[in-house]
């Protein structure tokens, strides 16, 4: 199958089929039809449908899903059969926040370690450490580190963005309170939580 | 003005807009054009016209806008002139974070306090204290709280969403890894931080 980029609302909710389907009897069909997922997630059949064609392709007709081909899909379109490892910059509260979130493995994605400028590494607890700045190039080249996460503060978030760049990574998440600039090789998604609450605010005003 | 609502990345520029504004030295004209506006925060001058039409109408020809009506728009707009008063349920590391982060104040709103399950106020630092959630209604009804925001775990998340609207708030902001219900009057908005980081992953993976 062609790779799709795939709508992030089906991402949502692949974790949700996934679970399903695994939770199936050991002994149940080996097929399982796109009416029967739908009643065991409690969503639309056409939602279940048009999901699924995105990341498995069509079911057969009368016939339905693989179940294992399904899963298997399913798994690869998270990346859950190989987890994404990404590193974290800025160990600050909402960088120990982010390192300490469980939610992130059930997609496909596990924060490494973090960074920040202190001198020796730093266990925070959960199998997690904060290491020293200076030892990211080596680690991230040496643990195949895909994504970096920004959670500095707007005075060196370009510097670490660049650093990051310069590791190699192929994705930026930032939480910095300011545009960053990246080469077009490198994909940015760039978090503004100020921004979210603000327009909160502003519906709320013109209600 | 009628007010509608101000699109989220214009709501983003009017900081800039309003820092730019103020900085203005005392002697400068009491009119300024969206060409001098537009050179003094960089960004391109429809964009600016197209901006502030949103938020004060359009300039005179000619004269351009009045500065202080400006400022006072822009203020208005984000609600800066009388801050839109937050609290926060779930004092974990994120919670904390939030609580900690000052930026919301430059958008026109402040989170006042936190609450958890202490049975006694704690002090966070930063001027912010975490108070036992039984006192939540009484708090929210002495402080005109307008925003609720959660960030407890799924298990508790619409019980303590459920409290917020009870408590008679007018927007929720939710954190946690769940779908929460309001009742059609009240505001909400589901932040899914897994899902973000879990979308540019799935741009990795096909690119």
């Amino acid at each position: 199958m062609e790779k799709r980029s795939v709508p992030k609302a089906t991402l949502g909710r692949v974790p949700i089929y996934l679970r399903y389907l695994k939770e199936l009897p050991k002994d149940s069909s080996p097929t399982i039809s796109a009416t029967k997922i739908s009643r065991g997630v409690t969503l639309g059949e056409v939602q279940v449908r048009k999901d699924l064609a995105y990341i498995s392709g069509s079911g057969k007709p009368r016939v339905g899903y693989e179940r294992d081909k399904l899963i298997y899909d399913l798994e690869n379109c998270l990346g859950s059969d190989s987890l994404t490892k990404a590193v974290l910059i800025g160990a600050g509260k909402l960088g120990r926040a982010l390192l300490d979130f469980g939610g992130f493995e059930e997609f496909g994605i596990r924060i490494v370690a973090g960074f920040d400028c202190n001198d020796t590494a730093l266990y925070i607890g959960n199998g997690k450490m904060v290491l020293p700045i200076r030892e990211i190039e080596t680690f991230c080249a040496e643990h195949d580190i895909k994504i970096g996460i920004i959670t500095v503060g707007q005075g060196s978030a370009q510097e670490v963005c660049d650093k990051l760049v310069a590791c190699g990574l192929k994705a930026i998440w930032s939480f910095a309170p300011c545009e960053l600039s990246v080469p077009p090789t490198v994909l940015i998604r760039q978090e503004k939580l100020a921004l979210s609450l603000a327009h909160l605010n502003s519906q709320i005003k013109n209600n």
